[in-house]
């Protein structure tokens, strides 16, 4: 009755589809010198039957074996539902001295949405780690992650049995300092990850030398916001993350950040949470795959000091300098595990950096960078690589800054992987000429950088990203285990 | 050298494809009675040259033909980065005493960073049409609106030829009062929209009968965020919104949303401000394809009393009885028009209203809202007709609220649009057993509703948004004109 022109986009996708599939990342995993790892810890990872391919590990053991427990600090996603490993972390972190001996981390199950049952499966998951050190065993000694389904409750038994076959007596023990060993540590962190993801480098503090080493997992449902443990307990009428829960419905993969450094330096427990949680920051709170925030992201730090024994603690308050130093080596070491999980973000085709500079405070340089990494339009852009600055403008206007954004003073640039040189597509809120053949050739290149220039200051923060493919679609429109 | 695993997700997406196309739109236009459209108001869409194709209506004019000039009410949107049509029409409400007698739309530019030169059209546009009343002609009676394509400027000579087409002693006038006048003028609004989006009804506000028509215009670039008009100027050091630009380089597609509604009730222009205010919050406000929002967004009300010239106005302070029963009106007929946008969201093959109870404040309910309906984990899901709920809580437990959220208190259904029992997925923080066929069988329908109760007190809001499907990613990976 009324002829309603319907345009060409309600055509079947058939031939015009773009179907870029994302790039081989294998190669982002490759092999390390033992001798780069830090010393004083065991690692191992294996299979104790979460998951149900025998050869897919499941839970991954981490063991300072230095005589004093390890510093530790942790930053825990911001969710108001928190899975119960992060409650009960957070306990461990909160009732002790600020040192524990080990993480013990399973996948395959978030245990999260577990009611009481949940809770009380990750304490014995700490328990029975604890219990592997005979000589220290004391309740709270060890911190616990998980990863994986949602909703069902940990094969329990399954999982004691896995943490009891590392112990000291027992033949199935293969805990050990080799690559090997960390490489099946960071293999036992991963569910819809497609490369381990680990990481070890030395560096020098205070003229020693020192070693960190990393594993972190994650792919979709990525976009941290952790801070570090409260202090005061759960908020009143919640000391449970919810109502107990025995039967188990139909289980959902929710996809999630974790990860773990360890370093040989020492660290007092306050300047190592001091240095995470400003590290967290600027690195795995500065990523985003899809602008979801999980109920497990966790991020743990060890320093356990093996390796100066007489050298006095890194500390804020006894000497800045060094503290900085290494809280420094430590930001820019989490800025490159981060940036692996932005690699291995579902159907991720292009690895973007935001950088946003500029601005009058810290947190608005931050907001505006994330708000560009999580808007549909800037990264369906990126996916089709089509140079479109306006919905970059868009999502920059669109953040309510501390001083008010002056559109004439905004500049935005395409600065290339390569060093060439960077494209600028808006100069004080005008729009370029620009040359479209090269502003092809730049985001034709799987890496790039979106420059956003504020005008209102001098802080700045950088946000990782990636684009929205066809492929993260279908994995999350067909994603239920 | 490293066997690394890659799940068969990176296998190139071919028989697994989840393959759904939106469904069949033109059915939400149809036929309205000429009698149920407000008296006083002519109106009209032509071609006057902006899109190439000579079928494609791009210009709607809506004249006032009352003896007084109507009230008129308005919210813009608060990016930054506020097109010229924002600015100018800002201008001419604060500058007159809040009546207008026309509003001027093209459609196919958006007049947005498009410089001192943008500005200045869209003034000529306002006096243009100013002039087509020779008895009432005079500045700032006529606001602007703008649509189309970003970083041009607009072909200003053929704009004012097509609206002086419309002057009363040129035989090509056309303005008029029917309902093939008012559908030309919504045709006119359309850049990606697949069908035209006019509603009227009749209303009964103190015992008289009123009527109110809207049109409005949107697909993609959806996530508004509107308010009144500033009362101060344009903030310190942007006195225009960019520096000039004479030349344009290749334009970018640029959705938005606009919208008016014109009513022949007589409401003071404060009133008619408050209740638009209002009923916006609830409607356009509340309304997410894919988390965008435009430089452009603009919804426009006007009141010409043309239905009571003996009746006293509407107003806020003198019957309150009265003013809520209009700002109810007002708002339901809003909440319609807004529907309709995520209905013809780009690629959008759900419609679905996220409904958020029980909280401490509408603001926490409307952000909790917010973000479910922008969650690309949950808009995957809901393409997928997955019940997802561990994405539903995922993303609630994410927005930071005025009172902490308790997980054990909170409740998430799936209600059917058929009236039929609505499935609960999770009880007071605890999973249901789900029956999976019937949660396959909500999700399956075209309409849904999510429930989310909160437990924390009596405040409440929706939020109506889309899936995200394969065509929202084609449409925006291949977008530009």
């Amino acid at each position: 009755m009324f002829p309603v022109r319907l345009p060409s986009i309600w055509k079947r996708f058939t031939s015009t589809i773009i179907s870029r599939t994302p790039p081989p990342k294998a190669h982002h995993h490759a092999a390390i010198p033992d001798s780069v790892f830090p010393a004083g810890y065991v690692v191992t990872g294996l299979h104790c039957g979460i998951k149900k391919n025998p050869e897919q590990l499941d839970l991954a053991l981490i063991q300072s074996i230095s005589p004093q427990p390890a510093a530790a600090a942790a930053c825990f996603t911001r969710n108001a539902f928190k899975a119960a490993p992060v409650v009960v972390s957070e306990a461990v972190l909160r009732r002790g001295d600020g040192r524990v001996r080990a993480i013990v981390i399973n996948s395959g199950c978030a245990n999260a949405v577990t009611g009481k049952q949940g809770t009380e499966d990750a304490w014995a998951m700490v328990r029975a780690t604890d219990a592997l050190d005979e000589e220290h065993a004391g309740d709270g000694a060890t911190v616990v992650m998980s990863t994986g389904v949602i909703g069902q409750t940990l094969p329990i038994a399954k999982v004691l049995a896995g943490i009891q076959s590392q112990a000291l007596s027992t033949p199935t023990r293969n805990l050990g300092s080799t690559f090997e060993a960390w490489e099946r540590a960071a293999r036992a962190f991963m569910t819809t990850d497609t490369f381990p993801k680990l990481r070890a480098r030395n560096f020098i503090v205070g003229g020693r030398e020192y070693h960190m080493a990393g594993m972190d997992k994650g792919a979709g449902m990525i976009h941290p916001d952790m801070g570090p443990p409260r202090v005061a307990s759960t908020p009143a009428g919640s000391p449970s993350p919810s109502s107990p829960s025995s039967s188990s419905p139909a289980g959902q993969l929710h996809a999630t950040l974790l990860g773990c450094i360890l370093t040989d330096a020492p660290v007092s427990p306050r300047s190592l949470q001091s240095a995470l949680t400003y590290a967290v920051d600027r690195s795995f709170n500065s990523i985003s795959v899809d602008g979801d925030m999980s109920t497990n992201d966790t991020i743990i730090a060890l320093a356990n000091g093996a390796a100066a024994a007489d050298a006095h603690e890194i500390d804020e308050e006894h000497n800045r300098g060094e503290y900085e130093a290494f809280r420094d080596e430590l930001t820019a070491f989490a800025a490159e595990l981060a940036q692996l999980v932005v690699r291995d973000g579902e159907g991720a085709t292009k690895f973007v950096t935001v950088s946003v500079e500029g601005a009058a405070t810290y947190a608005d340089a931050h907001n505006v960078a994330s708000r560009i990494s999580t808007s549909a339009l800037v990264k369906t852009a990126l996916y089709g690589e089509d140079a479109n600055w306006g919905r970059i403008l868009a999502a920059t206007g669109s953040v309510p800054l501390s001083v008010p954004l002056d559109p004439a003073r905004v500049t935005v640039s395409f600065v290339p992987a390569d060093g060439s040189a960077p494209l600028p597509l808006l100069v004080n809120g005008e729009p370029e000429n620009v040359d479209e053949v090269r502003a092809k050739e730049i985001v034709s290149a799987e890496d790039l950088q979106i420059k956003v220039e504020l005008g209102l200051g001098f802080e700045a923060a950088k946000y990782w990203t990636c684009d929205l493919s066809y492929e993260y679609v279908r994995i999350n429109g067909d994603y239920r285990s």
